[in-house]
């Protein structure tokens, strides 16, 4: 592993798709700065990239929290360069529209809106005078689509993917790639085995054909993909579903 | 003018789009519930109705208060029963995202987004009991793009439509016509005139050739075109622009 | 009924959707052409308009080709100004991609895009000097989505599409309002009832409840609705969908 | 390089991106079938790749016809088993709607749709009963936007993606990768730098900065990393534009 003068910050950091993001980017020599709400969970994590020869901290970090943001993110370039910035942090949740109370729906767009607005302005901050740098946000199907009991979580997507867009279309000719990966499809998490048995039975979390689930380390592929990108060729938006999906 | 016994709630009344769309369902029999920050302002509307024969209350009301909101809402609903709820307030603002405070970006989504959650799952609350009701969003061109300088604005009103599309499959099956109006221009109002002056020049407001901008009047028209739709055509999403505008 | 200096042609004048077309602008005073591809069939509608006092004639076209789409036109605009062009030729198939021959292929484009390209061109054509006209153009759900087993239909109906789009770009400044009302479920045709039966059983079409399939006359009134537009509000993209249509 | 037993064939192997496609997919160790209307035009490219090292082979084409069609495909299959075929041809014509003649937009219509079609069957029944293959189709600003001018052109490109999606749908779960990319740009081919001139001045060409326009080899690229998609989290749409791009 050859290292670099760089850093790769991962704002939401989970067990899965996060700590797939943190470890593809580490592994490819980036310094990893990987922030969760509870960082003492980010141990294993730190320590598996740090067995690897990599290099990775693991922080505390409430992501709503301006002052955090601001602080997570100038430690990653005071550390190196910040070079990728990948907001992932999610909040997928399914109430009636009626039944959504206002502290559900505000809470949810300030974990998945506010906090990427936060983050992809504050990365842009730190790579403008640089003049480069990748922003990168996670997308999921209820970024296109409203759908039953997604007043919230759609809400928040969508918004998200507004910022995302602004950013994108602003941060562009400033030589920033600003890119929002739509997952669109179910990914292979211990949350969505668990919906998945609840609503087919155990026999289709048990007998799972591979690929029908995302893994989260096929995220982060599609992340390293779109961090390789010459410039003359950028994408902004970048959907990935399994081979299997129903769309 | 035949009354209704029915209101219809504006959400948003302000000097423009919300006072012609108050005035055409007064006109049209309805009671009309307007409600804006400043009540005192909607004194010579209710006036203007009540001289054509029309009823109508204003009401000071600060949308992004969940209390408020429900009082708005329930006390139309208890004068006669509540068949429009209309959510119109916008909050357009353009800053480089840089340039986004955190107060801006909040604000903006309080204002434009999350008020109108609060108004459409309230409205739908009085509206699902009897089996009917009419719940309209006003959108711009900014719930479909995000552009330069729009971080803010867009988010809400990307986030304000991911309600609307989510109100609308759950609601329209119980009967309730939830549609999300999408104003893809500039609307004739004292605010885009000066900026029309300010970036054109005095002429293209004083020479300004007629339907180049849209009329608030016209604005109100298309509300009742939706409103009028027999429920087995409905439309969701419904979009204007004036003649000769560039799309 | 009072009659106007005008024409509406209606292209694709069949049993049900075109039909009430015909029958809702000649009630409205219009003279109406209407074509399709066996002008027999127009026999009972043409004497139902004029049984109600309307005027009617009903000719038999062949839209895919370009010299019957022009004399059509022509000739209605010689009777009186045309004022309304609606294209509504369909052409619903669904095969799957590989079993989908060149021939289908090829044919579905004629009718439902080709002919369509056809009739939005030569009625510009007829109405840019005198400066004024609609030109409606019937979409389907297909229009936005290819969805499996519709490689041939939804080419075309994305197609048609496309056309729509450029016209009204290009002619709307011209003053020529240019739509595409977007049928997103199913109309209550005799075809319809059929698929319906076969999939769900007779009761689904014995016992089906009002207002679950769309009448054809709603779809008139759509157009009616599209047609009454003042240009300083006109929608080029207009969807509609029954109130219990999932989406 | 290593030699693959896999065969990528490129129907609508221009100067400039086919040509840069089939040596990518050459350079990677595939047979490349490389298909244009004179084949005499593709012997440098042919050279070029066999003094690489690389095996490709050059074919007169007409792609709008189905014989032609099916048999360049069988060619390539029976050579070794066809895993990749792109289509790449173009048709980028404008015209107001009046002034598009018939012959124009059918002749549109069958290079850029009719002929992926045709393309995009033949490879899927060469490739489902081996269960893999992957069939990418070049879609550009105009498969989304009906701009003025481009009724033909934007219709084709539209038709030609409701065709990608309807495959893509059918043939993923049978573990045949659709893709669709959206080339939102100018490339940077002698007609583009041709165009510019003309709009911008020669300096606009003369002294073209890196990466305002699209190297065709970055197009290349773009289908190299669909084609490396793990099935788990494959792209259908992907769009690709210049970091300066407006959009």
């Amino acid at each position: 592993m050859e290292k670099r003068n760089a850093t790769a910050a991962v704002i939401g950091a989970g067990d899965f798709i996060g700590a797939e993001i943190a470890k593809k980017f580490a592994f490819e020599g980036f310094t990893v700065f990987a922030g969760r709400r509870n960082g003492e969970k980010l141990v294993p994590l730190v320590q598996e990239i740090e067995k690897a020869g990599g290099t990775a901290f693991g922080r505390s970090l409430d992501a709503r929290k301006e002052d955090e943001i601001v602080k997570f993110l100038s430690d990653a370039d005071k550390h190196a360069p910040l070079e990728v910035c990948i907001f992932n942090i999610g909040a997928n949740v399914n109430f009636p529209i009626v039944e959504t109370t206002e502290r559900v729906f505000r809470k949810v767009w300030e974990m998945a809106c506010y906090s990427g607005f936060l983050a992809g302005r504050e990365a842009a901050r730190l790579m403008l005078p640089r003049g480069r740098g990748n922003i990168f946000f996670t997308g999921a199907t209820a970024s296109l689509r409203g759908g039953i009991g997604y007043a919230a979580f759609a809400s928040a997507k969508f918004g998200l993917r507004a910022v995302a867009q602004a950013a994108s279309r602003e941060l562009g000719p400033q030589n920033i790639h600003v890119a929002h990966l739509i997952i669109d499809a179910g990914v292979d998490t211990a949350w969505v085995r668990e919906r998945r048995k609840e609503r087919m039975g155990a026999d289709a979390v048990d007998k799972l054909p591979p690929d029908v689930l995302m893994r989260p380390a096929a995220v982060a592929n599609a992340y390293w993909q779109l961090y390789q990108q010459p410039r003359d060729a950028w994408s902004f938006e970048h959907e990935i579903r399994p081979f299997g999906e129903r769309w």
